[in-house]
């Protein structure tokens, strides 16, 4: 092979909506591309479609040439990076060898990578967002669930079985609140969307003076995070008060991470953490006290700017570090 | 430099006693040495000392050569490995560069690496313990705090410092009690020696059936984790709740580990771990209980059976290690 080519095409593969972007080495996404998922039909199906969308993207690349394609999933990917197994989002798929399908479907043995999704997004902050500056970073993805990913010398750290980074599942309270996994205390049973939700409507339901009980329906019944930070913002005590308790709980996660990590930065990224002052602050504020005393003053949270791209970033710059270095990644 | 030689010595600088070893390499110990530190008489002294012990192992070794010298004391090291930070068992110390220093009392510019020593217990372990099986597995001390390293691909995992691995001081609760740090619910505040002597003293000062009362003096003044495990071994039911207790605590804290860093195997050093039944099996109970379910049945926690030797045998692995690799571990 002579030299790499400088795109890859990175895909999002999510339950509703596929995205694909082509992405030039260093500089960004040049296309992107959108299309529904349409699980419903089948793993044929949506690989077919995204092979579609990969050959309209490579159509639009220097002399029709890619390095190849990463693919970002939610859940467990397998170790090879070639399979998707039982994706939460795509119900009834099973195991998926999305490497092997989509070459026969594009009928050209373009290197394929498949990897965890909230792993892209961290590798995507280190390469060209707000992860740039650091080579070691915690990347906390707030959404439905609190997804995370160890960046390390500014490549996913995988761990044992490629599933690291579940930061989402550590635990705060050994007798606190149990998550969808019966962890008690974790910390997606303080600040998952679902659980935030219910929290605050609990806590605000009796505070009539709330801007809340104007925007969230009879009986709170439509409160989620995002009209928390809508009253939070113009002004609402209540709702800011309920936003600072869930950043107190994520300082406090975060802070184990750091103790037994050793790594300093942490990228948060997601809907939720639009809400910086709101959330982000006290989350600051919490990690420092819960943190050994040589890393309070290197300890930051910084938002990640970056919205969905950060994953088909993350996804394109995974094929070119494995094109490049195979062995450091791949070996087991 | 022709091939490496076969033999490195390992120093494990206490703040009581230095031990060093001679070491070959993939077999273990040769000779071991001991003598006081005596560090009220300041590190000249004691560098000297430990270039005395050195330069007797020395003449052990096959042709008098050795491959270079690792030393593991507690606390922080430098990035570089060539000092210690202020270390807790040598009050007064400060930074000290235990690598010029050595290698200007041995009058021979021999490699010389310091590291932490939970650290390179869990290297030891890794090559020559109870993590031999593993390439990947976390490291626990448990004595008179808790200790931690991460092994990862056989190597210590830094973090961004040097300094990853504090286990002890990840929380549990964050309404919990604080450890010397100030952390809530720290495990270190659970289990720490200290720690679990007092609360098993105030949870067995009224149970005056409990074998404890003939074992630690008036008021159990004198109770010791040690003193709890003997008890349990007599049968003593007060006793072996309370090491149940601390055992589902050390579950707790290794579980959000474990879901961290997606490595499931966990071995247990250090006195406290000869208490494998009290300690380890309730541990291991809760462990399950808190990782998520596609981790349930990897984790495994095993007991370390080497005593102090593992961090000999880790600090000279830690001089084959870097020699023959440096750019690995060295890099920042």
């Amino acid at each position: 092979m002579d030299s790499l080519p400088a795109f890859a095409v990175g895909v999002d593969l999510g339950g509703t909506t596929i995205k694909a972007a082509l992405v030039e080495r260093g500089v960004g996404i040049q296309h992107e591309l959108s299309r529904p998922t349409e699980a419903e039909e089948g793993p044929a199906h949506v690989i077919g479609r995204i092979a579609e969308m990969v050959q309209t993207l490579i159509r639009r690349a220097p002399d029709h040439q890619i390095a190849g394609i990463g693919i970002g999933a939610p859940g467990t990917v397998n170790w090879e990076r070639t399979a998707v197994v039982y994706p939460p989002n795509l119900p009834g798929w099973g195991i998926v060898d999305l490497r092997k399908a989509l070459q026969e479907a594009l009928g050209i043995p373009l290197p394929v990578f498949v990897e965890n999704d909230a792993n892209l997004a961290g590798l995507g902050s280190a390469h060209y967002g707000a992860g740039r500056p650091f080579d070691a970073f915690i990347m906390v993805t707030l959404g439905t669930g609190v997804g995370g990913a160890i960046i390390y010398r500014n490549r996913i750290f995988r761990g044992t079985t490629g599933g690291a980074g579940e930061i989402g599942h550590m635990s705060i309270d050994y007798e606190g609140p149990l998550d969808r996994y019966g962890i008690a205390g974790s910390i997606e049973a303080y600040i998952g969307q679902r659980f935030l939700s219910r929290y605050a409507r609990y806590r605000l339901l009796t505070q009539r003076h709330s801007l809340v009980h104007q925007m969230a329906g009879e009986d709170l019944r439509n409160l989620t995070p995002r009209l928390l930070y809508e009253a939070a913002r113009a002004g609402d005590e209540p709702a800011r008060e309920v936003l600072a308790w869930a950043g107190h709980k994520l300082g406090c996660v975060l802070a184990s991470a750091v103790n037994l990590l050793d790594i300093h930065k942490i990228v948060v990224g997601g809907g939720v953490s639009a809400a910086d002052r709101f959330i982000l602050e006290p989350a600051r504020q919490t990690l420092r006290r819960y943190v050994i005393p040589a890393l309070r003053d290197k300890v930051e949270i910084i938002r990640e700017t970056l919205g969905n791209e950060a994953g088909m970033l993350g996804a394109a710059q995974l094929v070119f570090q494995l094109l490049e270095h195979p062995s450091e990644e791949l070996e087991a």
